[in-house]
């Protein structure tokens, strides 16, 4: 793991998409293991829509000298050199804003807890929801927050709020010392350049597919005469 | 619109993250028209975390030649291309299947048919579900999936529903004609090769915030002794 850190000291930003790709591959590398595999070429690890072996070679460069030429890749060292590039191997404590419908999935979604993710909490400002169970927590008011967090720290933050409020609940994760939030509210935000901000564009989404279909549709061939 | 569509057969597979990109720059370019600005440099439509200017041009140019070197995009000329492109020109036909809280959450969300994308039908198998108004729609029994889309057909579906359900589902939407499926089930989906497939894996988004936080703080410098 030293190596590694110093390294990246060293290079250039990731980009999203790199960092994405890597949440790629690290299924793929489960996905093979689980099927008893100990190698993989970049070829396999490509398989996906627009990715190229090229490409792959190219974003496991950026983190150090991972395979060899001819022979692939050691899944298992791989799987683990990347789920330490992620930031996996550690758990994070994560505090949920809005015990909505989007909030209400994510707790009842289990697979966070496998990959480190803990949701410690879950707040919400509707005195209808205050008091409520959801999943293995209790929903909390928003007020309690600070005095939450100064208990027991909030390391991510997710906003599951209306849009309205979203602006005011990351001033809030923020000043309670959230240093990651990811932002479901279909709006811009502003934080501290030191915190990470993602936001989840489900409009995005779609768009991707109307990309797609449209593409799919200028390609097709026209009826013959 | 003929120039770019014969441009865009003769050219390779676009990668998601560059059409992650497009979606990015056109959020960009919707603001600074909102600003009334006529003009921006590829720097401005490049700030985000890990987009360089050079990026920027590099994917534009993929779609043909928009800016004049040292001049910057014409605002609105970009913005109109670049809606061409991700096929918002028009408008598509969504079902959503599945009416828990992430099926509930998307039709509570308006943005969507600002942009081209229409909600048209909403499936579950529930009886305590089907026949319940959900937005502006009533739930129907999932089973009347087929018939509906004979009638009306369906462009783009979307996979709300517990992943125990998720391949029957994308199985039954590629049946009914869908070109596109957005699936927000954790698991791997099989559907043919012309049919787009996009999964909106909730963890990936968490694993982007702990790479981030994880690089923080191998970047931070230790205390001074």
């Amino acid at each position: 793991m030293k190596t590694f850190t110093r390294r990246a000291r060293a290079l250039p930003q990731i980009s999203d998409s790199t960092v994405r790709r890597l949440s790629h591959y690290y299924r793929v590398l489960e996905e093979v293991e689980a099927e008893g595999r100990r190698v993989i070429s970049s070829r396999r690890l490509a398989e996906r829509e627009g990715i190229t072996s090229a490409q792959v070679r190219k974003d496991l460069s950026c983190f150090g000298s991972f395979g060899r030429r001819g022979l692939g890749y050691d899944v298992a060292h791989l799987r683990e050199e990347i789920r330490a590039i992620l930031g996996l191997e550690r758990r994070w404590r994560v505090a949920v804003v809005g015990a909505g419908n989007i909030g209400t999935a994510l707790l009842a979604y289990r697979g966070f807890a496998n990959q480190g993710f803990d949701v410690v909490a879950v707040f919400d400002r509707e005195p209808g929801r205050v008091g409520a169970r959801l999943g293995h927590l209790v929903v909390q008011d928003v007020q309690a927050l600070p005095a939450f967090a100064a208990r027991e720290p909030i390391e991510i933050g997710v906003i599951a709020t209306p849009v309205g409020a979203a602006q005011e609940v990351a001033d809030l994760l923020v000043a309670a010392g959230a240093r990651g939030i990811l932002n479901f509210a279909p709006r811009k935000l502003f934080v501290p350049a030191q915190v990470a901000l993602r936001t989840v564009d489900m409009a995005m989404e779609f768009e991707s597919l109307s990309f797609a279909l449209a593409r799919a549709k200028a390609k097709r061939p026209r009826a013959r005469r």
